[in-house]
């Protein structure tokens, strides 16, 4: 292991940079100085409420912005009343607000904002994209984001340091998106658990700074505590491109780096994959696929955001048209990526082709709209295609790079690009970016921030009351999961359920209801009660209100075989007790409906990590495990966050 | 009045050349061939189950184009399904099909298939706009689509022709839509009932076809039956534009044509005009009102459709910011304008300004996306701001044209374009336009389309059973509204319910709730029931779901002051009886809860056009009329035209 000051790789120089407490020792618990923060509307209206009971006078970061990019559809008032609310708290505390139509925050932090060997936390699982510029950056929950906001360290568990050496160079009609999946290919879903993993090696060269954008936010389908890249000449190339090349520092491995873990990705050998319905982990090669029909294809999400990414799927089909019953939908990063698709042509070659040109914004990513109709394929280029994200029950969603995902608009088939009859597109990207600053609003002087106040109609609620977790616990089971259950399945999010974001009686409504329709009812007969969960549970999305709305309906006690790092985080965060499977053979024994018993629960967990949990129903005990801090005992016991942050007002 | 072959205005011309039954003696039943018929997808799914009903082979019409333009949000599986139920719908009986994404029906039909001399109807009500080339258009509910689209004549009461004779030229600043809005400050939303509008005199030189499509389209708020121009020079330098002067025939008022009603509009004298909430007929010079502050402006929708509309927003806006805290949308009409935005360079000036470029469709006019805050002011260049259309139901909506809009989004408040530091925007636009055809699918070959097979899911639903008129009814008045009260008020459209336009008993819960939340429940426990409505009731969008859904939960009576053309005949269509008060104190005395009985209603209807509502609960009786023509009476008699249709097979 690479420890002390010889023979750094990148992750440890950023850690190390920013250590506040704890060793470099994976697994144990260690506090990082934060830099910058990213917030988004559906997760930062609840920030802002929080950063209110903080009885924050000014944020304490270098940077803090917060984007709106998830809910644009405007079902109802809702919607801009959230907005009006956001700028409101953005002008009192001085963050950078981002207006609606400006674009997704990941790519647009990069643009705008991103500095090499900076560290970011953002309420957005995504937020490690910006690891792409060789930067520290972490999804976490609103609650996280709102304290580092606030100037307080982030605590994490130090991660196994993964390097991925990347050679050799990709081959025509592959691209980024081919790596991460190729990864995912190999790795599935929980291949990242408990890891960094940075990208090293000569075939790093062949990738853009925008390329290494589309590999890092996918990192999160891994599992990945985050990805980091290099901070190298490519990087300086993309910032010159955004006119920001002043804010370029090298920061590469030392050349006698180690890593904990390590693995090889032969760029030259990789062909066109996809990931099947529905997980991000089920990858196959696009051949193995060719022909199945297809009645939707989107472009566009952070997880292909770049003009690269756009302008060649309008090379492939310009001239041409996309099939009659396929609708092919086009996402706009930001809108200086619409200007420059524009300036090109590109657009013009989209649109003739037949594509739907939408605003710029996450949409169909977050299931705000383009929900395909049932059991009809729809090929994307997001990061995620958890079972009903896309608003369809029984959708059939597909990830994809935008070639794969040009070819079968053409065919109206899954299509490996190879088999077009065409040449592959010879794209000439502008060296400069049409840089656009000006739906970007600047945090206002502290004095004039003093005199804003929140402008907050009726629709944006309060943060909810929670009481302390009781210390005799006695739970009955409400439901039981498999494993890789996904925070879009506990509280999904969707033009239905988004726009209640902060009405949490209301939102929990829709807990775990893509799974079982009958939880929330169930649960609130129940009043406190337990949830079981295989592994990894609770990956994928930061949103906090997928531990925030069972817990309205009486959740106390979690039981997992493992959990994804933010949601065990925000579990936490809203006293909810995460205990692991000691043995494995408890999970297959316990059913829904059995009544869990944990007597004396704070003495318990302060015993030792080990925590005994007796099922009346079956008259059996099981060996379970906490992973919980001093600090974070205290959390639970107190009924998480909220209260804490009350008492200190 | 101008009757015979002698001094003919362009309304009785069009008239004479399709009149297959009755004479043309205002106030009398006429029938007319119909040469075309538009749907959208909004009305257009019930329509398709009619053709099926019907038992049609093929479309008995010159051109019949189904459009996809209202709901484009995609926020579930049904929306996508519709779109492929229609595509199975056009293939199946021989209808154009105009994807999601080609644009909004009426400008876009006006583009590709409006031919001077030729009779429409559309299952819209701003099927009118058609107008503006020398058709005679108009709105009607979807069953009488149908029937049309099955080569049935449609039978209306002959209206009387309103010559407005237009003198002058616009000034700086001032609009299309600054006329229309004129007409409706003189007017208001009831002056146009029972006439056809045509524009006639000097001042016609100066607007071109798309100007008239603004004006005609807008000729629905006034209550017209529908408005014509004549076919002239301006409309043959339109149809050149897209590549279609072959269709041009010239079609003008005879030199001696006289007008049933007359009026004269001195452009040169209009000033900048705007609706305030909530009507269109409440129109005050902008001047008036300067000064309030604006959340949103929105431009785009039927009413302002055409490329100049948009070039001039993005002229004014050029170079310049829009306020931070006003959102301002841009709803393409089409993709064909938008490329025409494009290739001018005026998408990029919007963009740069921070504009939100929208996909291609309706949206926010049907109240699909696009809602404003609660009291928050809207400004619009739509042409309806009835209360609650938005998707908000305490909204402020004001409508207004193109420069008033551009005005109020660079300074944050209602302002009069004049008062802007600037010369007025030049405009230079293309002869021709980017011509593009590829998104409208063909009618496929009477061989081929026998064997498509209708592409049904579960969410499109079947025709409901409808059972015939009791004959001796005694209701109960379950809700009891004012003047002037519209469709949306009726059964809303919009994010909510619009995607349950085929589930009927779901809709039906949306019924009379943006005025009465109480009344579904109650008409639920009614059962059989009346409806007491003042003037003018049942206004605006041609939605036949009006007339159904309150059906679905009981209606049979609706007792008014005076009805809206199109939802009288919706009425109708599904065995709702319409009467009309003969003594208006009747509806001053008539409160809701207040039981109704008429008796042997077959027999009283067939007596006379009057008939006697007795109140037992103020045991006094109403004298009340009917407009029924045999025909009527049979189908309200049976329960309507669903039976009807269903007793042909």
């Amino acid at each position: 292991m690479a420890n002390g000051t010889a023979g750094r790789n990148v992750a440890r120089k950023l850690i190390a940079s920013h250590l506040v407490s704890g060793e470099m020792e994976p697994g144990t618990e260690i506090g990082i100085r934060i830099d910058q923060t990213l917030t988004q509307d559906a997760t930062g209206t609840m920030v802002m409420l929080e950063l209110e009971a903080l009885d924050l006078d000014r944020v304490r970061t270098d940077v803090s912005v917060q984007y709106v990019d998830h809910n644009l559809l405007q079902a109802d008032e809702r919607n801009m009343a959230d907005h009006i609310f956001l700028r409101s708290a953005c002008r009192r505390y001085g963050l950078w607000y981002s207006r609606p139509g400006n674009g997704v925050s990941h790519p647009t932090h990069m643009q705008r904002f991103g500095v090499p060997g900076a560290t970011m936390v953002g309420s957005d699982s995504h937020t490690c994209a910006a690891g792409a510029l060789g930067m520290l950056a972490m999804g976490v929950g609103g609650l996280e984001a709102a304290m580092a906001i606030a100037g307080e360290p982030i605590h994490v568990t130090m991660p196994e340091i993964w390097g991925i050496r990347l050679t050799g160079e990709l081959p025509p009609w592959v691209s980024a998106k081919d790596v991460i999946l190729e990864m995912l290919r190999r790795h599935g879903v929980r291949g990242g658990v408990g890891r960094i993993i940075e990208y090293h090696g000569p075939g790093l060269a062949g990738l853009t700074a925008m390329d290494r954008h589309v590999i890092a936010n996918m990192g999160a389908e891994l599992g990945a505590t985050t990805t980091v890249f290099p901070s190298d000449e490519r990087v300086l190339e993309f910032l010159r491109g955004e006119d920001r090349e002043d804010d370029f520092t090298e920061i590469v491995a030392d050349p006698d780096a180690s890593y904990d873990v390590t693995d090889e990705i032969d760029l030259s050998a990789l062909e066109p994959l996809i990931a099947r319905p529905s997980s991000p982990g089920d990858v196959v090669p696009v051949r193995e696929v060719a022909g199945e029909e297809v009645h939707q294809v989107v472009v566009g999400s952070s997880a292909n955001p770049g003009l690269r990414d756009f302008a060649s799927v309008a090379a492939i089909v310009k001239g041409r048209q996309v099939r009659p019953h396929v609708s092919l939908d086009v996402n706009p990063t930001s809108r200086q990526i619409l200007v420059d698709l524009t300036k090109m042509g590109a657009a013009t070659d989209l649109i003739q082709a037949g594509a739907r040109i939408h605003q710029a914004g996450c949409l169909g990513c977050i299931g705000m709209g383009q929900a395909p109709a049932v059991g009809r394929n729809s090929l994307r280029t997001f990061p995620r295609n958890f079972p009903g994200r896309s608003g369809t029950a029984d959708d059939r969603v597909w990830l994809c790079s935008p070639e794969t995902a040009a070819a079968a608009a053409l065919t109206g088939k899954i299509t490996d690009p190879r088999e077009l009859d065409m040449e592959p597109p010879l794209l000439r990207l502008p060296e400069r970016s049409s840089v656009n600053r000006e739906m970007l609003e600047a945090p206002l002087p502290e004095d004039e921030a003093r005199r804003v106040e929140l402008d907050k109609a009726p629709s944006i609620g309060v943060l909810p009351d929670l009481d302390p977790l009781p210390d005799d616990m006695d739970v009955p089971v409400v439901i039981k999961v498999g494993d890789d259950v996904s925070t879009d399945e506990i509280l999904m999010a969707g033009a239905q359920a988004l726009p209640y974001r902060s009405d949490i009686a209301k939102l929990a409504d829709f807990a775990f209801v893509r799974i079982d329709e009958g939880y929330p009812e169930r649960a609130r007969e129940a009043g406190p009660h337990a949830v079981v969960g295989g592994r990894n549970y609770g990956q994928g999305s930061s949103r906090e209100h997928a531990a925030i709305a069972p817990r309205h309906l009486g959740l106390r006690l979690v039981l997992a075989r493992g959990y994804a790092r933010i949601h065990w985080q925000n579990l936490v965060n809203f006293g909810i007790l995460p205990l692991e499977f000691a043995d494995e053979a408890g999970y297959d024994r316990v059913e829904q409906g059995d009544r869990l018993r944990i007597e004396g629960v704070r003495a318990a967990l302060e015993k030792g990590t080990e925590i005994e949990v007796r099922n009346l129903t079956r008259d059996e005990t099981y060996r379970a495990r906490h992973r919980l801090s001093p600090r974070q005992r205290d959390l639970v016991a107190a009924g998480g966050q909220i209260p804490a942050l009350r008492a200190r007002r």
